[in-house]
């Protein structure tokens, strides 16, 4: 067994672009609707909806915390469909990911954690650790794929201990 | 001219359900994910996507808050698609509408107002205010229709001044 610290950096749309989208105003494009009153930052993520899907709106709330560090023993995949989630009170998310493939290779993990306002979406088929959070109640608006069809596939990591940390 | 004064009522599943969907958790179905340390209150609003549409996800920022008592010179309507409005920091939303249609009778129009942790998905064709904000740079996730077509018509109030107020 060999062990692999993961350290989270810094989300940013350019570190975060071979996974998926950041779900953020910063960098966006907008314009103004409503006479002026309102700005619209637009079209901010890619939703993916194979196999006949649909679009569900949903709400995550976290019954227990996550302290880090953590382990990580595996990642999961949605093969049919793009998954995002945006923090609906200001809370970090932190995220472990691996780009899209059969395999996955411990060592082509990276870890993310965001400013609090900022939401991610995971293109289809992109391997991440399952959602966790860092405050007990926090909550989460999720965007996901509904539908028939196997839609998540998981990765155990077995000879390879993998530890999630937060910077600094 | 006529006058009328529009009192928002509270928003709850009942009340709003012949306009669309109240999105929030209370009342919602429900199942644990991720080992328990998640609850997901899911499939909380039809997303509707006609005539070939995309979802869209998107933040709106409030540039110029709407302060109340207002004026509702008219209501519009999306013929193509329902409108999700979502608030990412627990701003409470007011909203108008009334039964989608044809016409839209002054009286038919009602008014409610969100507890600041609901969000409302706007059935495709149902007029509604467009959106307001009650503060300055309250943000709103959107989740709503892409794709060609007409897909937003006005009706204006012309023998009618609407006003429109919170409760108390």
């Amino acid at each position: 067994m060999t062990s692999l610290r993961l350290r989270a950096e810094p989300l940013t749309h350019e570190a975060f672009a071979p996974y998926g989208d950041v779900i953020e105003t910063e960098g966006a494009k907008h314009f103004s609707i409503n006479a002026g009153t309102i700005e619209r930052f637009h079209d901010l993520a890619q939703v993916e909806l194979g196999g006949e899907g649909r679009p569900l709106i949903s709400i995550a709330a976290c019954n227990q915390a996550t302290t880090l560090p953590c382990p990580v023993p595996f990642v999961e995949r949605h093969p049919l469909g793009s998954q995002a989630f945006i923090p609906l009170d200001d809370t970090p998310l932190v995220v472990v990911v691996a780009p899209a493939g059969d395999e996955v290779a411990p060592e082509s993990l990276r870890a993310f954690v965001s400013n609090g306002r900022q939401g991610v979406n995971y293109r289809r088929g992109v391997w991440h650790l399952p959602l966790i959070a860092l405050e007990q109640g926090q909550r989460m608006l999720i965007v996901d794929r509904g539908g028939s069809g196997d839609n998540c596939e998981e990765h155990h990591f077995r000879d390879t201990e993998i530890v999630l940390t937060l910077p600094g």
